[in-house]
């Protein structure tokens, strides 16, 4: 199957590189690249400060090379949640890879077997989470299949992933952890790796203290499992986990080695709803859909940036101010449009034509909507356009 | 610019054909193609019985081949909402496009122009929609210039759109509608050739009776504003709109000689919760994305479809039943990930492996998710790839 047919303005966009940032047509999303390097330092000094290993999850940017731009600044690897996702951050060149999600699925585990293949041979590493004896069965049957295959056989790392509060994939803390580490430790091409803890609902409480109590939990639950394999001789070589909302509680635990956090490097206006944790990085906003003014009323105007534009699981967008007098609010037009009211008495409604800048409520189902991000320099008013970054995982759902 | 690198799964698509609906992995938009030409011919049916045209929005499938099914049956041609669009469906083979939306973008323009001009030389025809003498005046000027580069000029057929109650775009109907009507008159290139008139959110009133009278309204307006202009000497070729949900309503008002709408072809799980009006053709689910369990516990499932799957703007999808004793309700999972729990006691959690069928919230925004469908024949259950239907205009956002 060849690829979708391409629009002009898609493949016109190299054009774009070198030219005022007043030449991007609308809808596009714009990264704010000053902002990504200063998001990417941030994490990369609280990374060594804390001492723990940092492994960005790639669901987010879905970019080889802004996954490139975080390995080169200190990250370990990456995380992805798709098989598909983890063959397109291999084929650019990415060799450390952890799948933080169960795969059950024979022909995509014949795919994660062809990848550990692969990534060992190139002296990498592949990494795979598993919450069950059968997906553990399934796993090993897969490698085992691809050894017959090639003699120099792939291995691939396993982590048992707990349920630590998400209430959605992960076995309970405790025995059944231990019981799928014991069965992991029978099969000779699979290898434990520790245990996956992550605590996706805590890190979009508002409270900095409620996120530090829920991941209080998180923390004992890890270490008393951890403990209990221990007990049993099975060594836990990492425990993992963390998001860009509590990632300072679990750097600060003592217990988790490494964090995954993949949104500090655009944010988001969910996470800028957060109260700011006193420990936490200083990260910026570096991810924006640029839109305009089609059509001007009494009471609203109507920009072209819908829901195909940017995702709205996490809410609306909120509107970047251009001025004190011009503060505008979303609200929902439906796929293609938003409708902007002004946010108070005496703000103005914008004219046709005119230039916004949308803040995505949340960055990862809003970049894989985009084919090509726009990597601005110099800011968003002035600033050039320096770099065309393909989502090259956009879509990659298998 | 290169389009994005494709996964392995998308490439291998094409052998999936004429296999089994079991080999088709997951998560993947699937076509019942048996649904989809019932729908059709209940719609060709329902428009010939009232001797309304239809052109049905290709925003919904955003594919060259169900646009062609469309026309084959009897659809005078396609919407689009984007410039994008229609430059793809014109790429594709189709000569009748009508952008029912304002674009006044300088660099949009020049496209709408150029294509204007080469629908005109093809004997094709393209539209589109107005709501400000500022968006009259940028579309005369691009068309002007287009007329300076080649002789043999083109025109272009203008809807005033009217505010009909969706407080989105348009004008009020009346006076500012017939403004602008007389402002497209005096611009040689553009023909004024009616009135838009699309309440978008009277299609999800629940009600059959609230509909009804929602329309009744619209249809008020759009004939007082006819009179108007006739009694200015201005003719209304057509007044056009309508949409899956009321377009019952407009059909039998002998007001509107066409109707727009386009899920009728898929249908999805937030056209479901409507009350059918006794007029309205019996319309199918024809669109599925489907899914298989990858984690199994004590109280709930989780199945490998999140919201990077399935727009979720019109609610979580519905889990089509395969069997009495085992109805699942669908939760939010986040992006890669759907939580399933049993409907009531008795219920059964799916194993492991286990393959469920999603009717998404909405099919739209759904579809552009998704660089393929999948067509099917001979049902869900038992029956064979036909066809792999590209999404052609996947991601055409400009």
């Amino acid at each position: 199957m060849k690829p979708p047919t391409k629009t002009p303005a898609s493949e016109s966009l190299a054009g774009l590189v070198g030219q005022s940032v007043d030449a991007i047509d609308t809808p596009a999303l714009v990264v704010d690249l000053d902002a990504v390097d200063r998001n990417i330092t941030r994490m990369a000094e609280f990374a060594r400060k804390h001492g723990i290993l940092w492994r960005p999850h790639a669901k987010m940017h879905k970019s080889v090379v802004l996954a490139q731009l975080q390995l080169r600044s200190g990250a370990v690897g990456v995380c992805v949640q798709k098989t598909a996702e983890a063959e397109i951050m291999a084929d650019g060149g990415i060799r450390d890879i952890y799948i933080s999600n169960e795969v059950v699925a024979g022909p995509k585990l014949a795919r994660v077997a062809a990848l550990a293949l692969r990534l060992t041979q190139e002296n990498g590493r592949l990494a795979i989470a598993v919450d069950s004896v059968e997906g553990i069965t399934r796993l090993g049957q897969a490698l085992n299949e691809s050894r017959v295959q090639h003699p120099s056989s792939a291995t691939i790392d396993v982590f048992v992933e707990i349920d630590v509060g998400q209430g959605r994939c992960g076995v309970a803390p405790g025995g059944a952890a231990l019981a799928l580490a014991q069965a992991i430790h029978k099969h000779p091409r699979l290898r434990f790796a520790g245990l996956q803890a992550y605590h996706g609902k805590a890190q979009h409480l508002r409270g900095a203290q409620e996120r530090r109590d829920a991941i209080a939990r998180v923390v004992e639950d890890a270490l008393s499992t951890r403990k209990l394999m221990e007990a049993h001789g099975i060594t836990v070589d990492l425990v993992t986990g963390a998001g860009t909302g509590t990632l300072v509680c679990e750097a600060a635990s003592g217990v988790f080695g490494e964090v995954q956090a993949g949104s500090f490097m655009f944010m988001d206006a969910d996470y800028a709803h957060n109260e700011r944790d006193a420990a936490q990085p200083q990260f910026e906003h570096a991810l924006f859909v640029k839109t305009q003014v089609i059509s001007s009323g009494e009471e609203h105007a109507v920009c072209d940036a819908g829901h195909k534009s940017h995702a709205i699981d996490s809410g609306l967008p909120k509107v970047l101010s251009a001025d004190a007098e011009s503060h505008l609010e979303y609200f929902n037009g439906g796929d293609e449009h938003g409708v902007l009211r002004p946010a108070g008495a005496g703000h103005r409604i914008p004219a046709i034509g005119r230039m916004l800048w949308l803040i995505p409520g949340h960055c990862d189902p809003t970049v894989n909507l985009h084919d090509f991000m726009i990597g601005v320099r110099g800011g968003l008013r002035n600033g050039t356009v320096e770099q065309i970054i393909r989502v090259d995982a956009r879509g990659a759902l298998t």
